[in-house]
């Protein structure tokens, strides 16, 4: 399964100035470079099987097929594995998050069709990709998507481990926000008016929330204490961004070096107060250098 | 306020064998034709002052002038004003119902504003409407139009009146399923697969599971038990099928009328073991004729 953390991995370099909150991280790190791709490994594969389970192509097949096709079709982003991942950071099970990463990669790939369908005021810089299904197939999948991730999410509730409605019902006000006027939604409006004007607002909005959302989530399922979950939110924003700069939006403009590197040491210093064995896996994200013993 | 209830209020002949049920309804009407209108048009009023509000034009305006007016660009359904009535009939207050009801509508005009873009696979039959904004600005409302509305519902459990999560859960669940991959989509797929040939099939899945929806809704935030929920969903059900063959999908095909008679007999017999001074009102979306005392 192709992901975007293979950027991440090749690179080792570190800002002198971000030697500071070294040591701390250093602490809690047990683990390899190789555990560290294992670990995301295995968190894309799971999320991967969850899916091809929760979205088969049975009947009605004119729906479940392009719903299936398209939510494979998407490029991986690594919103979803971050929800796991703060989510066992916090003490969770994987199975609790389960569902909310899925869901978080529904939307993601909900907008990814919508973001491609060919309407005619399309901004022409938009790379044209292959459809296989015919553009109110693919709209019409796009919409059903968003509120199936929704129903995964709210289905999940009847495993034992979550029957917790209070932290459902948060976890879908999470990606109900970031879904709505004031998220993502907004951050694609401007990428159509700015015209590449303002990249990091745009990636703040587009790969920041969706990541902050996936980490947030993670974390409420987890169990994590409200300071937890707002630190790990603001992680996920700055490895989002980190990730609109590398391989989204931001990819070919220039200048973005530094910027990548401002935001990972703002990433990690959110860490900083996190506690648990897993903190080196978390980080390792942004930074797997940092980790290896 | 334009709504689909002028037609139903024109219609004052039954059929003989609707008779059976006759009693038991009257014996709990107490309200006269004018009271019926007068209840229907202060729902429709206030489920539109309450949208004007929790949608007003607002920063970011490229993001909430399209949503504003595609909110009100979609034709009025009566499924949002049967959320309320449901409320009502279960012994709630208005008040808690009326996030779920605008929900509802913004489902609802999400979807109007989806169908009618300008795509190039469109059939031919479908009406074409006045578009003020560009192709991609709709169809992102859209997108945003869905979670904004399940945003609505979740925020409104901050109302003391409303401070239960089991029931904004129930809600948003079924809401997500309407919309989901079972629910309404698949009523659009079929509408585009099946070129008018299942007319029923796809009333059933648009107008019909929008109105079950939108009385479910209802009758779970004014704290129905749970046949009574089962009742007044199917009671929707009809009630938006009618509603679908009379003013929607069904409307230029005909036989329906003996359909729509036979669906209003159905839909009236939900209502027989409900109790209430409500009954009548809520009965009179159907039958208005039958009410008058």
């Amino acid at each position: 399964m192709a992901t975007g953390l293979s950027q991440f991995k090749a690179k080792t370099s570190l800002l002198p100035h971000t030697r500071r909150w070294r040591p701390a991280v250093h602490r809690a790190a047990v683990v390899s470079m190789d555990q560290n791709q294992t670990y995301w490994a295995t968190i894309e594969a799971d999320i991967e099987a969850y899916l091809k389970k929760a979205i088969p192509i049975r009947p009605p097949v004119t729906v479940f097929e392009p719903m299936h096709y398209l939510t494979f079709a998407a490029p991986r982003t690594t919103a979803p594995a971050l929800c796991i991942a703060a989510c066992e950071l916090m003490g969770g099970e994987r199975g609790q998050a389960m569902a909310a990463a899925s869901a978080v990669h529904l939307m993601h790939a909900a907008y990814y069709a919508h973001e491609h369908l060919p309407i005619k005021d399309r901004p022409s810089n938009k790379p044209k990709i292959q459809h296989k299904f015919e553009p109110s197939i693919e709209l019409l999948t796009g919409d059903g998507m968003v509120p199936f991730g929704l129903e995964l999410l709210s289905r999940s509730m009847d495993l034992a481990q979550n029957h917790n409605p209070d932290k459902i019902l948060q976890v879908i006000i999470e990606i109900t926000r970031l879904t709505g006027s004031q998220g993502m939604v907004d951050g694609f409006y401007r990428e159509l008016e700015l015209n590449g004007s303002n990249i990091e607002y745009v990636c703040k909005k587009k790969e920041g929330e969706l990541h902050a959302c996936g980490a947030a989530c993670g974390a409420i399922l987890g169990g994590g204490a409200e300071d937890e979950i707002e630190k790990l939110r603001q992680y996920g924003l700055y490895v989002g961004m980190i990730q609109g700069l590398q391989n989204g939006v931001g990819k070919d403009n220039k200048g973005m070096e530094e910027k990548i590197e401002k935001f990972k040491i703002l990433a990690l210093k959110e860490l900083e107060s996190l506690k648990g064995k897993k903190i080196g896996l978390i980080s390792s994200i942004v930074e797997p250098s940092l980790l290896v013993v």
